[in-house]
């Protein structure tokens, strides 16, 4: 069994985003799988996509943190300047962090673990709503 | 056909460790499959999977250094802190690193590079057995 | 329908490379697929595997010098030093961008967006030609 289908998140702030409501809105067809994978794939070069706690707004805020100190804005090698002082190290900590997530499904649910959510990760200030692309595969 | 299991990966140290072997010894049912993958998955925030060098454990030494480096304990910007020191530059490794693995099956078999072993990178000072999902599909 | 082949990509320098249309050659096969996913991986633990901006060379060139800074070479931390200089930076670069993409196929073609391009990201001075696992799987 294959579905795909393609929707549109929400703009969001700057930041890390726990997304699983909004992405589990979009894939009731996973109830009819029993052993499967769900691919989730964003159509962008300046946002991405991970898993990590799903509890506490702390880590999603010091995460941003964190990722600003590794990739600043303003750093003197940077030469593509030109779209934004925010637009090259969102390049960046879109390839640190990737562009697709691949999630386990069992039971007709996603198989996570207990504190496990799925983040979207916008890098830039202004990235407004953003493109994913949804596969879901499995019997 | 598909094939899914849920596998506890036994306690280990902080650091980086090869476990491909520990693995293997729970994916048997790849000899049925001539083409296909192995989705390596856990259901953790504060431990990852990578590929990486199968032969040297300096170079798991020094992952582990480096990591460090890159994401120390005891920044002034972290405000999680109330789970211990090691646990907000666990996530943030966990999110660098990430969650899953894909390798292709050849023939029976993983067709990974020589050089190439499955890492268990295990980013808390008492983080426990692990639990790993792991599915298998092909043809 | 699954199909899974190994190709070789050329040498290229030290750097991040748009491989976009050498991958597109070897590919061809998904023409007949309507819904599925392309799996590429790298059988090497010294290059890696990103998806970023597929128009302006000056991303490529930041990327590779933002990973420089990020995973300096001689960094006194290092133990693994035998392979050159330029080794243990690149296993370490290696885990952090990933092995191997995947990306979603809809109506026969790769469903990327449109700033998206595949790279190839060469972390020795002389990698050499590198060895590509592509499988294609859907319906």
């Amino acid at each position: 069994m294959w579905y795909q289908k393609e929707i549109s998140l929400k703009a969001r702030a700057r930041g890390f985003h726990l997304i699983t409501n909004e992405i589990l809105e979009h894939i009731n067809e996973i109830k009819n799988i029993s052993v499967g994978i769900v691919h989730i794939f964003i159509k962008h070069t300046s946002a991405s996509l991970t898993l990590n706690e799903n509890a506490s707004p702390e880590v999603r805020v010091d995460l941003e943190s964190h990722f600003n100190k590794i990739v600043p804005e303003n750093a003197l090698h940077y030469i593509h300047t030109l779209e934004g002082k925010d637009d090259m190290p969102a390049h960046i900590k879109s390839t640190m962090i990737g562009s697709y997530l691949t999630i386990p499904i069992k039971g007709g649910g996603l198989n996570l673990g207990t504190w496990q959510g799925i983040y979207l990760c916008e890098h830039r200030n202004y990235g407004g709503s953003r493109k994913i692309v949804i596969t879901i595969f499995g019997e």
